[in-house]
């Protein structure tokens, strides 16, 4: 977490109903729709990202209603399955998790369903466990060769701040994410972003909704308040981190990431393992799942890594357990943080006996350097 | 907030799926019984303490379940509005605003209840809007002495840590609250304290429900985790406020908390204004809700007194705007404090032109002097 | 200290060699001289406010030089005390504690000295141990109608930030403060303001230096730097302070000061005791030293106080010891804080037996309400 | 700075004169003795360290007393400037910048010095400037071989907590040192440790002192306080910074350093480049200096750096300025962090065009790895 934000989180709490407060929520909203890619709005809950998910099916669906989850990954399992929890008829449309949603596998599906039954689908931008970038605009395409009236949602939990992402262009409806990630902030916020075609689906949507319903929140939202005690600290944080990202620029923050995650492919190229992403076109700037060798504990890997260099890397999830390990490169993060992170790394192959060959640290740099 | 909470909020987050937040968490849980007074289990979500009110009724109940939701004032009403947007029927008894709930007809609706339609009792303990506090004891005898199985849900938003609550003792099956009042944390934290006769409902309870979820929320917390990643940020703090409270002792910061409310009732006196709260023996510990006088704006009042004293009161909320201020007195907050905010009250009512008595402040003063 | 204050100070530490550094110290030196009321320089040293005294003398002045100290207070004297060890002549007109320093008297000895031996002419602007304030111009004035040389050093500690103070306008020579009082930062920092002719001073004079040296530090002040390691995380606070008080205004600091000091004298008579001040031209807007009744241990009063309510008074200094407390109501402090503070001293006053009259904290809020 | 240390010094300032506080320091003065090595009593002034070599010369020595300082590098010359400002008379023994102190040379000249003229021989531990560290324990045994009673005064001000150093075993008299290196914390105090002969010195020493006079110090810090208001937020941190260091251990801090110290060596190898310091035996733990080669300018390689990379390396002080930069190893720095920074030089030397290998960064890596 960068120290401005730290800094900025830790300034006494106003009254949340007061002017002060008003003011603040409003010129933060803006910057929102700015990162988002403008939306209609932008829905600020206090809760993880996981909670947003619940909030943009409940907000726009109806008990029953048909949604489409493409699966490829640990995350957009999990959103199959809270789909399903909220009384959706989910049908899961099962891809690789080693590639990017298929569009074309998606456009078939959307065609066949001639009565548009599929009421809304469901893709993750950049899938966390995996390190697989999907291309939504080629899905939007989909959908609009399929004249498919379904709502297109997107979870941008990991790739919000660190990869090009444009929901009124891209033709999103619901853009899923949190605070975590790219805003560089502390866990505690999720953020909805709605396009008018969701807030319009949301006036007759029957799912049972109260803490996460988007009408009264939006109401609140309108005159710079929220319908209950918002997380205050969290959302100082919240305007600083925008602030930093204002100041960087967007199109350069992307380009950092995407510099920082080749420089990574390259380290592990170096050494010879495998990345778990099997399409280059759809490499993530966020992070990178990383194959170990058939025979060896991913999970020992980690924990002897974190045991003698204090650092932590990202676990492989559900199924992907002691199979793979993960290196996060997202955030506010530089060449110099990720060639110690890299280092770490080799140190850690090196003690724990992995099989791999000794190139990676300098590839990575030599890479970095030539730029 | 006090500072040692906040300079525990500005820790660096760890990795939420590693040991050294495991053992963190697992001794927060024990922490968090012992404030409780020991329930079976203390859910914690990211999110407001409405969350949790939520959180509460859809793993107990299920669709089309009666409660009873005893409303005397705008927390207590507004608990009963999200009961009937999950699903529920609800059922209000309608008390008087300035008095406590009445155990008396509570029993006399659960005695007509033969049938047991009635699922659960929701209460107020202390409602923030009135400063009343309602006595539970009371109520849990009226269901015994009706016989009457249904859950009993209490709101503890603002008595946490305030004013004696004692969750095991008292038969209550669910306790709601929140970070931000007894806590003395920036809001962001909400929490579901369970009797194991809850958690039994829970298994049999059909509401729809995913980011609430008792159950695997209960599983991950078994092991020190989280089914989704938590605001570390705010454990942190939580775990600070927890070693204070214990420090000072429970007892002893009722105490603090009545004696503070008793000069700020002497202030009231002093001054000859009226407390809303009209029972003597259901005073508020937390806060206590001033009417003005006719023809006084409780709202100019208060913005008199932000823009010359730079201090924050309570607004009146909903049918109470304009007729009443509200002065809290909870958490961090001591004499030496108390005194400040009542001579700003006693500046602010002279400077706005608020009829009173001058002799507010001393008799406040002479009380805390007293003791 | 204001929060504001303590959030600039955890900003990281930045190489104290380079740009970024110098661009914030040059744009410091511009605020400090504004803060000071347009000297020459203003020297930052990391020291306590007395290292500064030393600097003050050794810089402008030769072993064996006599100088007139003027001892009405505690830090008056300690000032003198450092004179003599530093190998000054140092002649101490004595005056009354209880009273500013005469004008008319040192005039007398000023007019005495034919022969301008009296190189140096030392004044407490606000003596901190006794709350009494000198009238700086009124001692200019009499230096000129003594038609003397001798440098013009003020001790302006307690003073700077709360109470008007202008070097240049009052033809001061040296100026010397800390950071921990009306700059509302941690100790640490010390200051030397000087005019052109305290520079030229220092050009022959002969004492030895080397931390203090003032010729060094200048030339690396011009270009942003310091001779050796500044203390970087206070000049964040002091750039932060500084920036806070542009946004009040010096005039509305100083009314705000002066009408919190007047309230405590009210408080003070309203008890029935001693200001300790006899001169009412010279009471002081930074704090207030009370007398307590015969018989009565003014640091038994204090420890029940801090024992009690957890506030600390100022003790009796030096000869005062045990016979007086004192309150202070300078930087960071507003209406409701005194209100608290002078609360305090009233419970603490009636807990320990102190023979008072009950009006004080009444006749304080009275004031303050009328304005 | 590492964060706890940040934390600590957050806290909210107390009375100075009170017993909360004395308890602190009291408790500060025996870890102070602890990781100076068992000093009869470590002195503490709100000022950078090279005040402390003022303190030094002044406390034990009287105008015109020779001292003996050995010039090996920018410190060294700059302490033995400070003796000649302040009035003793100093005798160069120059030494070769590449080499550490010479106990012959030292030895030689003492033995010349029958009639003990000499009364002090200064010399700094650890270079800064050229990261050359001189065997203190091989200068005792110099002088005690010459018989010589001169006191040993030794600068530690970039050794301390990073390399052996034992005040009492290894017989030196005043270790100056300041906060802002092996301490991690922010510039602003600065250390005099003295033995028991040193404090014997200061009771006849004639040298003109106040605000670094030990004796009333000494009397104010056997009860816990000072003579002066302390800088409290530093003390805070000191007391943290201490604690991190006991529960690392120094040894093990120790190792640590030289295992940092000697992977940078490996790197500076690797590229081909020249280690300022020419004795392999008195290689730093706390800094590496490295020579560019002819022809290039070190401080356009260093702004190329903290320009591209946002990292600050250290400029070449008085006569080595544009020859060589510095790299800082220590404090809170781990392998990692110094494996980013290495990347960062590689990444530098190769945009700034200097001629280098392209070994450097991988020989520390398989250097850290092997261990």
């Amino acid at each position: 977490m960068p120290d401005r934000v730290l800094r900025a989180m830790t300034r006494p709490v106003i009254d949340h109903r007061g002017p002060e407060f008003a003011e603040m929520t409003l010129s933060l909203f803006d910057e929102l729709r700015w990162v988002f890619g403008d939306p209609a709005h932008v829905f600020v809950f206090p809760s993880s990202a996981s909670g947003c998910w619940e909030a943009a099916l409940t907000n726009t669906l109806s008990p029953g209603d048909r949604v489409l989850a493409y699966d490829n990954g640990f995350f957009a399992a999990r959103w199959a399955t809270i789909a399903t929890r909220m009384g959706l008829e989910t049908e899961i449309l099962a891809g690789d998790w080693r590639r990017p949603a298929d569009p074309a596998a998606i456009e078939a599906r959307l065609a066949e369903d001639r009565a548009h039954a599929i009421r809304a689908v469901l893709v993750v931008h950049n899938e966390t466990s995996t390190g697989v970038t999907s291309d939504i605009p080629a899905i939007r395409a989909a959908l609009d060769r399929a004249e498919h009236p379904a709502l297109l949602m997107v979870d941008a939990v990991s790739s919000l701040g660190a990869t090009a992402l444009d929901h009124a262009d891209w033709g999103i409806d619901v853009t899923v994410s949190g605070s975590q990630k790219g805003l560089m902030l502390p866990p505690g916020l999720g953020f909805c972003a709605a396009s008018e075609k969701a807030l319009a689906a949301a006036e007759t949507a029957t799912s049972r909704r109260a803490y996460w319903d988007w009408e009264e929140t939006r109401r609140s939202n309108e005159r710079g308040f929220f319908p209950y005690t918002p997380a205050t600290s969290l959302l100082y944080g919240l305007a600083e981190a925008l602030r930093m990202l204002r100041e960087e620029g967007l199109e350069v923050a992307f380009a950092r990431h995407a510099r920082l995650a080749e420089a990574t492919r390259r380290a592990v190229e170096g050494w010879g393992l495998e990345n778990y992403c099997a399409d280059p076109a759809a490499y993530s700037s966020s992070g990178t799942t990383i194959s170990v060798p058939e025979g060896v504990d991913a999970d020992a890997l980690r924990a002897e890594i974190l045991e003698r260099y204090d650092m932590s890397l990202g676990t492989g999830l559900g199924p992907l357990e002691g199979d793979v390990f993960r290196i996060g490169h997202l955030g506010d993060f530089n060449e110099l943080m990720l060639m110690g992170t890299l280092a770490g790394v080799a140190m850690g192959l090196r003690s724990a006996g992995v099989p791999h060959e000794p190139g990676g640290v300098q590839a990575a740099l030599t890479f970095l350097a030539e730029r």
